[in-house]
């Protein structure tokens, strides 16, 4: 009985143990993950891949462009990708510079450049240069999504 | 000894519950400790008190406003700030619609609308209409500082 008693402290001590030390490695393999996901979504984007683009975001997820209120439906938010990457030679995209987890393992924040190219509408191809901050939330399953994503252009105003 | 062992176990069970607990009752606190944060943060700004504004943010926040560069530096920031408070007739400020906290209670974000006034060169009313995107990191003191912040009108391109 007494040393029942004792391999479970020693099992509760154990596992208290790891659960902090599986929390520490999970962060890093979080903050990795993002950063792999983020050029991912940037590299479908830049394929003009409009169904694979709009799949990293939540179901809840807002996005935030500049000139429109914040976009709250799956409509709204692919309707905006379906415009911008089917704009005359659309290329680019984006690179993540920072990536920040919390402690639990269920919310985090990106931040980084992008640069976007198309054709304007008299024929002179134009570039935006703009930075971003998004919100990822990790979800039921597992997988991270982004639930906000907000981006503006760095250039002077016209 | 028996006895000391059920106790220690007891112990060990009745912390890890209230651990859970605490943490579950902490993020409501969170929540709304950071909606009031943004509340006074806001007024502090309508009050044209720079020192005030920028004691919000962490000593490694970035800003990212429209048409410039994320702002990273503390002089920078205030820089902003300043030029903005300062424009002739200031006023406005902006309401917190959402706030999410990790888990963990060290990370969070914070969305809304702004709505800022101001005269123009020309002598002219103008008000600008936006939205903003702010990551809140809990500090050693216990204290939330906002470390990313971002905002961009949501009135349609000139």
């Amino acid at each position: 009985m007494r040393n029942t008693l004792i391999l479970l402290l020693l099992l509760l001590f154990v596992l208290t143990g790891s659960q902090r030390y599986m929390a520490q490695s999970n962060r890093a393999a979080d903050e990795a993950a993002l950063k792999a996901l983020d050029i991912a979504w940037s590299k479908a984007a830049g394929a003009k891949d409009v169904d694979k683009t709009v799949s990293y975001y939540a179901d809840e997820a807002m996005v935030m462009p500049s000139n429109s209120p914040a976009l709250t439906t799956k409509e709204a938010i692919r309707a905006m990708w379906q415009g911008m990457l089917g704009a005359p030679n659309f290329s680019g995209g984006w690179t993540p510079t920072k990536v920040e987890v919390a402690r639990s393992g269920d919310l985090a924040y990106v931040t980084g450049t992008y640069e976007l190219s198309e054709t304007d509408a008299g024929g002179k191809p134009v570039t935006d240069k703009g930075k971003y901050l998004e919100v990822w939330k990790k979800q039921a399953d597992g997988n991270w999504k982004c639930v906000a994503d907000m981006f503006n252009t760095s250039l002077p105003a016209r």
